[in-house]
This record gives structure tokens, C-alpha cells and sequence, in this order.
């Protein structure tokens, strides 16, 4: 009899691995915050899967039931504006310079580090509730996401915003590249949170300023994560400004390269598809945002054609206006169905992928999340499959993508930590966020009157 | 004191009337199954809204505190194939032919009575517990349709198949009509079950069948409903069957009119929208559906600006794979932003209108339900903001379309009956539709094997 910390039974195991491996009947064992076993039960040992750490009987302090269940990675949510669920319906259908300007800049030159902290412990909130267990955020007072995360027990990847104004939060141009050295430096060695270095995009971030920004993410050997190619009026300012589309910009600036996590890529060619393939950028693909504000649709079938790596995000919550993964993943899978006239592409196995591990790989986090592996973190959920919404399955990947949606997860682990059980928060007080994120929004609407 | 059967209070009522009313902090009394009182408590008697039948203070056999979440007509969901939940996820992301050749068909054909029963029922509780009450049916076995939405206590519009080949239930053509006009006989004074002809589109019957159904839909004074112009195949086919488009072959043969409901209408031009605007046809926009067979994209804000009333659906189960009409609305409100790279198209409230009173209108219902309305039918659902992915709230119908889904239903009325309360289904046994279902999901797999 072997010990383990939390122990996963009576589920469908989605690996997520190399082979895609399914293990029906599945049982998971986790010791502190790593994956020690997967494969059957005891009582099935002949039918028992190679590759366990233990293959007797296990016994753990904690047992989760799946109830026939599906058990799979944790969804990896690879680019947020967590903060913006205070945002979230504040101003929709309109064009986009008008929602910018008379919205949401007015309102975030007023934030303030609480702000941010309260709005993103209401995303982190969200985000496990609807099964994501990391996250990539860009935003302001990013210390703050920081702490947050780490409140909620949420794995993050995260970065201040740096762009050629002063920023609300530290204030010249020249104090955002020392606010985000602090934040490399401070967070090194946390299990949970990730810095990376976060200049804004092309349209908001010059030459200079770009040039410091990849410095620093290569001395200090961390992603370098910006805007790219996201609306036709980007695309037209920087072929204003510099005779070149904007792919061509970051190839000339040296920018190109597997250190660089490029969100939204909508308006690229093909000889930009093979650039970015060839330089081992990897992208993000947020449909949702795309579509609310009619930016475009991004070519994500070429891109994973070319083998470059795609995660999937949501963008925040003042265009989408949801953090919930498996509406991403069912909206990434018909709407590229539409745009070929063609319903095999984007497959369910493909789009879950994007979800998970290959969103892991998009951050660079793939060795330690993304797909359960014996030796890799903890990190998991538990779909509750016994509602008629989810009768019958034919399916897992299926199921994942079309029918599922964030209110079907059960339980949550990150890094081996249990941080829900039967949908109750383990990590937070949501009553009391609730409360101060009401009353941050009662703020907004004098920001914006 | 004036005594009602349900009150439900403390939340927003969105009325979805001709005024598109607001009443913040409401209370709605129910007699019997109608709507008899909507406004303000009488703490509020000052500020009440003029239209009441009862305007003193109100007590009930059976109260329902909102909590602050928003009251509002229950959704209805204008195309389905209710019992293919049974085929949810049996076969995804293949081409049309190969997904209908090999999965579909050689399923229907061995279909029974007690599978589009069992199908049906399964289809009522998820509908019922992601906030629709009133559905719209084409299929196989219709009078099983009929009586398991009325065993869940769902308002709806249903019909039989029709098509130029035997079918499973009634056998050669002609019992066709003989079954569906028995189906209009029997349930003509029933309170919640409403009977169209179904022939099913212009590719599966010929001009004989197609008039022969207007007969008995103009002699009976009920809808005529068929699918129209969903894929380019469809498309071809009659062009090469009859020399001309699909809209251009209904003109032809007399169909065109106000009792007719088009589903899709995918592939229509400019001329074509007109001619159905002239005609007063009604239309059911199903995004999701269209968007996985990749048949295309509707072009619904041109329908809706000719002053076409267009109604929403999910479609059925195998090509969704959902029937939560949340997801449809926020599928509906980004595709044609995309598509038009216009943020400003489908904006949230004219969605929610076609989810609702556009709904009842294309279902010809606008007289029962589809608004709350004093004298309507009493058909309503509440939402429980009070969660993560539902905080802050600046705008109802925002947060209906992009935050919201079919889980944050709390509660459900029809016809002035409860039939869900606390999420919990009073009017269906929901474990034992589970079990059932699971039974005939292994008969299908032996089917397709």
C-alpha cells in the first residue's frame, strides 16, 4: 500500500500527452505537488497502463470520487486583462475607438492598485470556477495579479504593461523597465507565479522601447509578450509609420524568436505565418475578443498547419465579457468551420489541445503543466458529466468543446493543492469579493459619467 | 390585499415589450397561468407603473425572492430536433455527406417511438434548466414529442417530418399527412402543445408534397415550417432539379406567406431577403449549427433591417452539441461582427429580442408568451447574478448575451406552473431520464457500428 496526498478515482483520464493517451476507470495519485501515478485501479492491475511511479494499491488523506466523470488537465487561459472583469458589460456594440476613449482608457487612468487587486481576485475567482488553473495576464499594478494569483493558489504567467506614456501605476517609461526587473527578481522562485516582460504592442511601443524590452527578457531568460497584428488599424499605423507590416517591423528590430508569446496575430499573411514559424514564435488565439470587436479572424488553421505553437485565451472581460475556457473552445472550433466552409478543421481533440497542453507550451510552462504526466505538477479538474446537458457521451473531446461549459467543473487541484470541491472555493471568499467588486463598480460609474 | 397564485419579486424585470421596459427592483404576481400584476412593491406605490390589473399590495400561495437577479421571459428556442440529443457527440468535425451517411441516417432508421420519447424528455430537462420554455419540434414520432413536452410542462410548436420517402414512424407518404392531421386534431385545445405541418425541405419533397402540406396548413390555419437554403449543396440541387433558387421555387409554387417559418436561410441574396420581407415569412436563425456543418453564415442583420422577424435555435443536438440558447445568443451577437467587421451589428438587446418576443412572433405565439406582459401567459425564468462570472452588472442585456449561460437559470415558470425550482426540476424525473437515455445511447453505438 503506497501513500499519496490527494488521490482521483472513478474517471475518464484525459492525458493530454504525446499520444493522447485515454484511460477509462482512471485513477490519479498526487504526493505534495506532483503527479506520482496514473493508470487503473488495483483491481484491475492486468489492465494497469506502464509509466506509474506506484503500481499497487494507493491510499491518500483525500479522495475525490469523479463519478464517471471526465479528469483531465487544468485549462490554461494564455492571454487575460484579469482586472477587466470590473469592466465586464461596462460598454459593448460599439465601435472601437469609442469604447476606448469614452470607456475604458477614462476608467483606467483612475485605477489604483487596489483596484486591480480586488478585480482580479473576482477573474481568479471565475477562472477556477470555470476550470482554468493558469493564466497569462497583461495589465497594470501587475505586483498586484501577482499576489492575487498566488491568494487563489492559480498557477499565472504575468507582466506590467509598458508602453511610450506614463502608466498610472509607475509612472515614466523608464520606471516600467525597473518595476518589471523588481518583478522577475521577487517572483524567481515562487512555484506559482511567472514573470514576463509585457511591452504593449507595435502601435503603443517604439523602437527604443521594444529594443530595452527584448533585452531584458533575454538577460533574464523570460518571454517577451506583446500585441501583434490584432485590428486592420494596426496594420495601417505601422505601415504609416515604418513602410512595413508589423511582423516585418519585429523581424527587423531582431524581436523574432521562441523567447517571443505574440497574442491575437489576426491580420497576417502567409509568408507572416511562415516568419513566426520559422522564428518559433509561439501565438495566442483569443476568437471571442476578435469577433465582439470586430477585429477579424485570425488564421489559426495555417498557423497550426506550419507547426506553430497556439494557446488559447480570452482576452478580458470588456470584450469577451467572460473568462470561461470551454465557451473559447467551442467558439474556436465553429468559427473556423465557418470561415473554411469546412467542418473538419479545428477538430475537438485539436481545440482542447489549445487549451491545455499546447497552451502550456505557448507559455513555455510545458514542463510543468499542461497535460497529466507522472512528475509534472498537479494540475487538474474534474468535469461532473451526470446532468442531462452532458447525456449521453460518445466522446470526451467532444463533450469538452460542444456541450460542457464552465459550470460542469467539479473539482479543482493546482499544484497538488485541492483549491475547489464540489464548485466551493477553497482559496477564496467570494461573498467578499463580490462586495468590494460591487463597490469598485459603483467607482467605475462615476469614472465614466 | 390582493391575492395571487406566484409572486416572484426582488429582481430586475426585463418586460421585452413593445417599449423594451425596465423595472428595476420588480414584482410580477400570477393568477392561474397568466401574468396579472408587473412593477414595484407597494413600499414603492408612488413610483408604480401604470398597466397593473392590481395595484395594492399583493400576498401568494408561493413566493420566489429573486435576489437581485434579473426576471425575464422565458427563452424559445425556434428549431430543434429534440430527441437527437440521443446522438449528442456520436459524430463530430466530418464532412456533411460522410457525418449524415454513416452516422445519422442508419440511426433514425432504426429509431423507435421510446427513443424519440426518451430523446425528447432528456431534451425538455436541459432546455428547461438553461432557461428556455417554448420550443419549436421537426421529427420523427412527433406525438411522442408532443406528450413528453407536456409531461414537462414546455409550451411548444411541433410537427412531423414530412419528405418523398417511407418514414420510420407513419410508413409511405400519403399516412404522412393522415399523421399530421390527426397530430392537429388532437392537440388543437391544448394549453401548451401547438401542431404545424413539417414537410422538411425542398431537396427531400417535390412540388406534389410541398403543395399538398401548404393545403393542410392554410385549410388547418397552422404553420408551415421547412428548412430553406441551409447549405450551398441545397442550393445547387435545386437550381439543377428546377432552374432556379431555393426562395424563387417556393414564390413558384405558391408557398410564400405569412403562415410559412424558414429554417435557416443561409444561402439568400439580396432579392431573396426581399421577396421573404414582402411575403411576411418568418425566419429561425440557428449560428451555431451552421457555423459546425460549415454551411455558412445567415445574413441576419440584412433580414432584420428588410423588417424580417427572426427567431433563434440551436438546432438539434448532433450539430450544436447543446440546446442552451445563452450560448446561442452570444454565438449569434460575435459571428456577424466578425463577419461584417462591424462591432455595432447584433448588438445584445436585439439578440435577446430574437431569443424572446422575435421568438414567439416567428413561432406566431406573440399573443401567449415571449414578454411578460399583464394578461400574457405566465412564461418566465429568473437569473441569479450572484456569481463570479456575473459581477458587476451595468447592463441586463449584456450580461444575458456574453456572461451569462443556461446554468445561471435559478428558476423556471410555464404557463403559470413552476417547473424548476433552485435549479431542482419538479415536473421531471431527471435520474431516471438519465438512465434511460444512457440504455438507448448503447443501442445507438450498436447502430453506427
Amino acid at each position: 500500500m503506497t501513500k499519496a496526498d490527494i488521490l482521483v478515482h472513478n474517471g475518464t483520464i484525459l492525458t493530454m500527452d504525446d499520444q493522447n493517451r485515454i484511460v477509462p476507470d482512471g485513477l490519479l495519485a498526487i504526493s505534495g505537488n506532483t503527479i506520482r501515478y496514473i493508470g487503473q485501479p488495483a483491481r484491475n492491475a492486468s489492465q494497469r497502463e506502464p509509466g506509474g511511479a506506484e503500481k499497487g494499491s494507493v491510499s491518500a488523506q483525500k479522495e475525490l470520487d469523479a463519478e464517471g466523470g471526465l479528469i483531465l488537465p487544468g485549462l490554461i487561459n494564455s492571454h487575460t486583462h484579469a482586472a477587466m472583469t470590473l469592466f465586464r458589460g461596462l460598454a459593448d456594440d460599439l465601435p472601437l475607438m469609442q469604447w476606448l476613449n469614452n470607456y475604458i482608457f477614462p476608467a483606467e487612468s483612475k485605477m489604483d492598485a487596489d483596484f486591480v487587486r480586488v478585480g482580479t481576485l473576482l477573474a481568479c475567482a471565475e477562472m477556477i470556477m470555470s476550470g482554468t488553473t493558469t493564466f497569462c495576464d497583461m495589465y497594470l499594478f501587475e505586483e498586484e495579479v501577482a499576489r492575487a494569483a498566488q491568494e487563489a493558489g492559480m498557477r499565472c504567467l504575468v507582466g506590467e504593461v509598458i508602453y511610450d506614456f506614463p502608466s498610472p501605476n509607475y509612472g515614466e517609461i523608464e520606471k516600467g523597465f525597473i518595476y518589471t526587473e523588481a518583478l522577475i527578481e521577487r517572483w524567481r522562485e515562487d512555484p506559482l507565479v511567472n514573470i514576463a516582460v509585457e511591452p504593449h504592442s507595435l502601435f503603443t511601443c517604439g523602437e527604443e522601447l521594444l529594443l530595452k524590452a527584448n533585452d531584458i527578457a533575454l538577460g533574464k531568460d523570460v518571454p517577451l509578450i506583446l500585441h501583434l497584428a490584432e485590428t486592420k488599424e494596426e496594420l495601417e499605423e505601422i505601415e504609416k509609420r515604418y513602410g512595413k507590416r508589423p511582423v516585418q517591423h519585429l523581424k527587423d528590430l531582431g524581436l523574432l524568436g521562441p523567447h517571443l508569446i505574440a497574442d491575437h496575430c489576426v491580420h497576417i499573411n502567409k509568408s507572416e505565418i511562415a516568419l513566426l514559424a520559422d522564428s518559433k514564435v509561439r501565438v495566442v488565439h483569443n476568437p471571442e475578443s476578435n469577433m465582439k470587436l470586430a477585429s477579424g479572424i485570425s488564421p489559426v488553421p495555417e498557423m497550426i498547419a506550419k507547426g506553430i505553437t497556439v494557446g488559447l485565451g480570452t482576452d478580458g472581460c470588456a470584450s469577451n465579457n467572460n473568462l470561461d475556457l470551454f465557451g473559447e473552445m467551442d467558439m474556436a472550433a465553429k468559427l473556423h468551420k465557418a470561415n473554411k466552409l469546412d467542418p473538419t478543421v479545428m477538430d475537438a481533440q485539436t481545440v482542447t489541445k489549445m487549451a491545455t497542453i499546447d497552451g502550456a507550451r505557448a507559455l513555455g510552462l510545458e514542463g510543468i503543466t499542461g497535460s497529466l504526466e507522472v512528475g509534472k505538477r498537479a494540475d487538474l479538474i474534474v468535469i461532473d458529466i451526470n446532468k442531462p446537458h452532458l447525456i449521453p457521451m460518445y466522446n470526451p473531446y467532444s463533450h469538452l468543446v460542444y456541450a460542457a461549459r464552465g459550470h460542469d467543473v467539479k473539482h479543482s487541484i493546482i499544484d497538488g493543492n485541492l483549491v475547489m470541491e464540489d464548485r466551493r472555493l477553497l482559496t477564496l471568499d467570494v461573498e467578499d469579493i463580490i462586495e468590494k467588486s460591487k463597490e469598485k463598480s459603483r467607482k467605475v460609474k462615476e469614472w465614466v459619467k
